[in-house]
């Protein structure tokens, strides 16, 4: 199977080590082909790096379509532009929150996202609102290092472990959701400074449970429900004939 | 004070009926500019088209601030790109579903919203679960007509009477929303229908509830919290300088 | 318009502060005419006041559409007879309490209202509940001062901005609803005491919303549903014939 | 042990019937005391109606402490008072309404409330929010009947076996409580009426489970917390020494 | 009447204990009858552990209805077998954690359960997601002392003592449930313990409230609806054969 | 990777097609390995049929992890024995009603199952309420069929699609769940029917979709948080013993 993976900003250099982190965790078989944004923003911290980002989002997805991928799977931890294209295309489209949210409610009682900025922990609450099950969300969590500096793998690793133990001690989480998929080849780290401190709960990596939620759609045929997400009716729309080609 | 009122779609004819619209319930001492957008789609019925329209949406919020406008109405009960606009600016930002939403949670237990088409039922249904108060939405019902067959107005108060009686007889609704903006000058009408049917309740006209509640905020210096709708980050953006000037 | 302000104790030097506090925030064009109470209490600290004022409360009710008045405002954050009253007159009657808390659910995700006693935290939990949005209450908190010692001003500033900051902190709030109507002109104060510390976050006082809001649902001839709200039957009631003339 | 039942309303027929059926169902060694109004309404069909018995409910309350019963029955679904005088005693204050909820909420899933008029849906539903298991309540349901009609016993039965039914069929519901205190000595004919149509539910008597559960809670040395339901603190209160004495 | 209490495990020395419990609160006229089990475990602090005993549960509770007891009461907190239980038989079945969280969601608006292990958290949240009332669990805490070890009463007191403050404290409970029907005889002390902390607050011994509640079902001849609990459908079935007689 | 599918009923004829069933949706590489239960009933219609089968599935349950195998389903819509089964071992258990409510949750808005008999339309509401996401069941529906009768194909079908519809136009789901595990090889057909009559919605196989999820949680070396579901403690147990080997 063809999965279209869009790396959701203008930052090129995510483009490779997001291939690397999908193939990682895709069944062999599966082509995973990535792709980053002409216009747009360089990383989504806020519901207005989303909103500039979402019109080539839109524009890759329905690309996608056309060119018989199978499913797409939207590489950001805000689900941008999720509903939007979930109305324009059959094919399934994933986002890494959701997925993430669905898994861990089947996994724990309770589960806390530690993401990036403050910035976002609207977004991600939101995110658990509309997925139904936020009486389950334990908690939203920062670590505090903006999207462009999360690189700096230790500081990472540091602040993962402190505000995931204060998940999983006082606000009583069991078990924790990396907030963001540039927070790649952290997870299992993760779990393991958890399991030495005692605390023997799953970490989800987003962009492994989205890449392995996408093949189940997939091979099951499986797709959003067109009654939830209706084809968007026809009219005059002329945003994306103003924006030069390359 | 001065209100930036956004027709956030590209169909210019709406602007007058609007400022029309607007004009009547504003205090005679309010500014009423109304903008339309350079970008986007005709009208708004899909999470779509709220996308595309998003980017023109929010330069235009930018430039409401810097030209010091008090406040911001965004014309449209998806309401597109609010909470991006209120990240962005520190003057009120409103939005008639909310503001809608709200009202009829006060006036009533149950209120159901009656809108264009089906495509939008479960955008108003999110709205209502973001506001809070999904508990008191007795339904969406839809009068299957477009946005842009609004004008259309006897087939639209047949259909808004139709179903206005089945939201308040099946669904046990006590108050009426009017679920797009498009829907000028029929409140009073719908009111009276309903009126003489024998139902005694409140049918809310969208512009006008937040036109005056965004009054009332400006007049009590309120604004959103920026501790609910932080400013977003610096960083590289280029969605703007891609798309041409006028 | 007409607006009948009632000061639901029988404390009368409420009556000239709270008549300059509401004409503050009024549209200048608005008549607002204070009453209080002949029977009743000396101020509201548990359900226990609120029945005992909450005859004299619907006399005044009855009596104000009677004289034509456009709107009546009790002005109490328990919104002590307020739903009686709906019952009882066509004309809009608001609360306090409930406007407070629906300003608060559209400017953020989570707010707190501080309370004078814990007396009365249960009252304003059970008014969030039946408004419907008890899910964005981060919490109510007491600052331990009764009413008829809010005058101390610079105590009740202290406290304020103590149990402001806690329920931003700990609790999560992003926004403040003072929650006693007799904690007049403290509202500014305690916004720029915010400010002052890093918390960019609306100060809700409880008056001026409740008067904003009501010229508003009067300006755009809105009132409480009478489906939701309906007339009580005639019968037979002989409290207000036993109670003695002045 | 000793009851004191309050017929809260000033109809004195309701005295004698009220407690033959409190009889019926306490236990033989319960003292059953009956008191009616000296001041409000003749029966109870509204908010209103509620406020303005509220008063002498709370004397009567007072007075049954200091007189030295064991605990108090205020015999209306509305619960009118019912916090209020939790507040001002420590002997355990009970309300058929809020009790009869408890008790469907334990024998079925969903559970529908058949009361007299559409005026106190609105009351029932919030009684049902503030006993916190609304999702559990399937439909509130109306006979169309006033309280002061109720003894034409036929035309209740033939009203209650079809709303019954309705709220069984239509709106899912498992159990049945009979929703006024006056609907007296029909719910084992209503019960039998199901059973004969092939419905094995519960029809709850609020009268008869409230008497029970009050007589529980007294032989338990259980009562309301007094850190939810606070003592109301001193103060000048004139109303009750405005009422003239009998 | 007559009582079928079954302790549901195979400790047989709490056999005694548990009948001078219940008969302590139960009436004079009330049988009862305590019965432990051939086949299970020696306690119960987990799910495993309840289906293990579920077996010998459902022996007993159908035994019990053809003997012609009036009630059955499951005496553990897990409420082990207890919807299966309601399926099979007509005379009701109540259990303790049920009739607990229903007393205590009457007497307060916030409750918490202090309970033995870690391990049975998850559980007693289960049963007050099902029982309706989750918003008013405040939490669920434990005393880390094993089922086999509550007999050492003073360390149990401590320990129940400290963290009933904490939930009154910390978690805002304002009435406290005993989490194992194990903690005999001390509802009492923990009472006085609390009051003298300056605590008014219910203390609820689900033992003792699950017999007077099953009392009162029994004498208003009320029972599960069998529309919730519905009769299984005949089939084979061979689990009871396989298990040896004594 | 190998997978313990447990078929949770003594119907031995049900192994074989559901290895057909478990091995068409399974990975190639997946080795699916199907038992049945020596203990407990022939199929699973009711609470009583669930428990009376735990003890069965449990020791299954712990023999696979001896074993071995990578991860364990258990093949019944009613999750029987699921949690204490999580309790029991590391490895990943899944059930195929949590998990269709999960995918559910993901696809649509609102979603329906349509189940066997009336009799466990509770257990699939509450299991839906333990999920997390019962604000989007949008109903349980029942084809009134029992397990056994279910390979008379065309009455089966028959009844699903009028159930489904009835969910898709009545109760506005957007997405079906079939609610039996033996409801096999229909669902292609279901999806298909529905599409002819203009309902393009995802129809939700449930042993598919546990066998997917399984394999994507045990490919990412994802399982139960421990801190959800606590080992049990040590302690004496003697139902296995008293069970007969064969």
């Amino acid at each position: 199977m063809r999965v279209k993976t869009i790396v959701p900003v203008t930052t090129e250099r995510f483009i490779e080590p997001t291939k690397q982190e999908a193939e990682r965790y895709a069944s062999k078989r599966t082509e995973i082909d990535v792709e980053a944004l002409n216009y747009g923003t360089a990383s989504i911290e806020s519901a207005y790096d989303e909103l500039l980002c979402a019109p080539d989002i839109l524009r890759i997805v329905q690309e996608a379509e056309s060119n018989e991928f199978d499913g797409i799977f939207i590489d950001c931890m805000g689900d941008p532009a999720l509903d939007a294209s979930r109305e324009l295309v059959k094919i399934p489209v994933v986002g890494p929150a959701r997925t993430s949210i669905l898994f861990a409610a089947d996994l724990a009682e309770k589960f806390s996202i530690v993401t990036i900025l403050e910035n976002v922990l609207r977004v991600e609450r939101n995110l658990a609102k509309l997925a139904g099950v936020s009486d389950k969300l334990a908690s939203v969590r920062s670590v505090d290092i903006p999207v462009l500096e999360l690189e700096e793998r230790k500081k990472l690793m540091n602040a993962l472990v402190e505000e995931s133990v204060k998940a999983l001690e006082e606000d009583n989480a069991q078990a924790i959701i990396l907030g963001c998929t540039g927070m790649m080849e952290v997870a299992k780290d993760l779990q393991d400074s958890l399991t030495e401190r005692g605390f023997e709960v799953p970490v989800i990596n987003p962009v492994a449970v989205a890449i392995k939620h996408l093949e189940s759609l997939i091979s099951l045929n499986l797709s959003q429900s067109k009654r939830a997400y209706m084809h968007p009716p026809e009219k005059e729309r002329n945003l994306f004939e103003k924006l030069p080609g390359e």
